[in-house]
């Protein structure tokens, strides 16, 4: 249902051919998923996404399983299903419980749930939470 | 700007006081912000969003900081300004260094991009994504 | 704030003029709000919302308070702080209680919340809900 | 396409199936939506989120259709294609006509409309729509 | 999936099929698409949403192209998979080259991210970009 | 109102002095807005961004004002109250009219409308939108 075709390993350039290669070895997994073949059409745009990607998902100071959180939880706020599908199987992948993804949809929920009753209230924000 | 006043300590009804008694002892924390004051006008449901976040939001299979930097994240996304600065003030007082809090801000931002790409180009999900 | 100036009574054209007469008549009240005098700088759609308005919001199957109060849920999960105000202000104005207004609250809260969790776990349409 | 499976009646555990036994009794009929079956993985959550919609959608200041109106406002606004459909079906089953199906519909375009001309315009909130 | 069916033309009543006559005559094509069979239940709001639309999609000071950009911009940061799918359609038939729309992706997919930023960090607005 | 404070000429680092350098230079002129300053707390970050921003709304094949219209867009959409006024800010400086700017806004406006009747009615997409 994509707007565009999807770039099979056949059709990819050597531009695109040289970042799948990149996802592949990065991963240590043959699967390219179709975000990386609609990107494909444009292999400068296919390149920087992916080079953004693995450097802010990659080692930091927050660690792995919760980056896939994070990304979830945005991702779910934004109603991407595509995102959601393919960061739960990250998150799952990497290391995340059942539990754990239980307590991940309880707190998005919750905060769905205060986010809609702050903006219906029109809260006015505490001074104290003010930087300046 | 709130489209409700905010019940002052002395506004309080005894079914409120208690609320804010639990808020304060859970906290170990003089203040009451504003959202709770703002709930107050309705006491049953100052008590049950309470009640939720305080289970939510404790000891779980996620640790605190994490919880809340998802809870950011899902506010962000929501455009939520209220939350977005009380879950930061939390996040910080729970141990979110400065560090953190810029990693937590780029995969927001990446996140916010990739869904926008995702969406924009309607990429069908992948079958090994799906459960069933 | 606004990224245009408003437009005053005496800058208003002949045509604005007449756009602003017709909301004072309709609505029994001398006050124009910053909506109207933010878009009277095209009078031609100035004319046109207020139109649509005055016919989408005017008598017909779903009662006054009712239609105010889908306004103000549509604002809220859109985060339209202007359409927060103005539609709660206007929905007290045709009697919307107290009760209502905690319930509607709640209701908008609890849908929040459920589409969280609807769209975090792409729970698949069930047959019988679909129309054909 | 969930990213859980669904949970039957046969895989159901006692506690699943005590909240799923209540949602028969409570609706009087024998279906449980995908919504339940994706939940019942977390059986105490699956029981506060239903006992949570039964209290908030069940008798008070606003009608039945009326609640389940809001919740297609909200739920079209978030953009929550399961809750659309599951909620417009239990608005017509309670009763809405199909000529204020339309006229929901209408109010939601139009408030989508104005939610965007004004904030692309960025209206500042009149001075008599605060509280405070 | 919709939650009404689509009135094909041989359900078609006059009111309805003189717009869709009009559709046919203003795109120089036969082809009817699904947002107005699905409108097409409520033949005054099927005729007004098709005038709105012929008339502000019309000669104008924007070009054609930029008007439909400007259409998947929104639909693409509001989710609505239809919009983005007819309007990639209608743009690519109106002449958005393949550079063109992998260029407004990247708009699109770096607005997503800078917005998103921006709303993490609460950034104050600048004196210089208000209008008073 | 920022959750982080802005960082001053004085105040920034030689890697932050040298992208506020860019800046001037690159448009001209001595002004910093707040956005910059606010990322700049994360000179690594605030130089990446910068470099995305610099390249994707640099020369192309679509003109600098439709580029600028097209970050309105989704900015709105997005309710991103900072990205409205600095964008509307740009869009202005590099030539948009008053009367582009009001058409923008409708277009804008009909978008949002259409984005939320079709997703109320959930219209499937016609088969002939579908790239495969």
């Amino acid at each position: 249902m994509s707007v565009r075709t999807l770039v099979s390993d056949e059709e990819a350039s050597a531009e695109v051919r040289a970042v799948f290669d990149d996802i592949r070895e990065t991963r240590g997994s043959d699967f390219i998923n179709n975000f990386w073949r609609a990107l494909a059409h444009d292999p400068l745009q296919l390149n920087k996404v992916w080079e953004e990607l693995k450097e802010i998902m990659g080692p930091g100071t927050i660690d792995p399983v919760t980056k896939e959180m994070i990304y979830i939880a945005v991702s779910t706020a934004n109603g991407c299903e595509y995102c959601i599908h393919s960061h739960t199987a990250a998150a799952k992948a990497k290391g995340m419980s059942e539990a754990q993804h239980s307590e991940l949809i309880s707190i998005i929920g919750m905060a769905g749930k205060t986010n809609h009753l702050v903006t219906a209230l029109q809260v006015p924000v505490d001074d104290v939470f003010k930087a300046e």
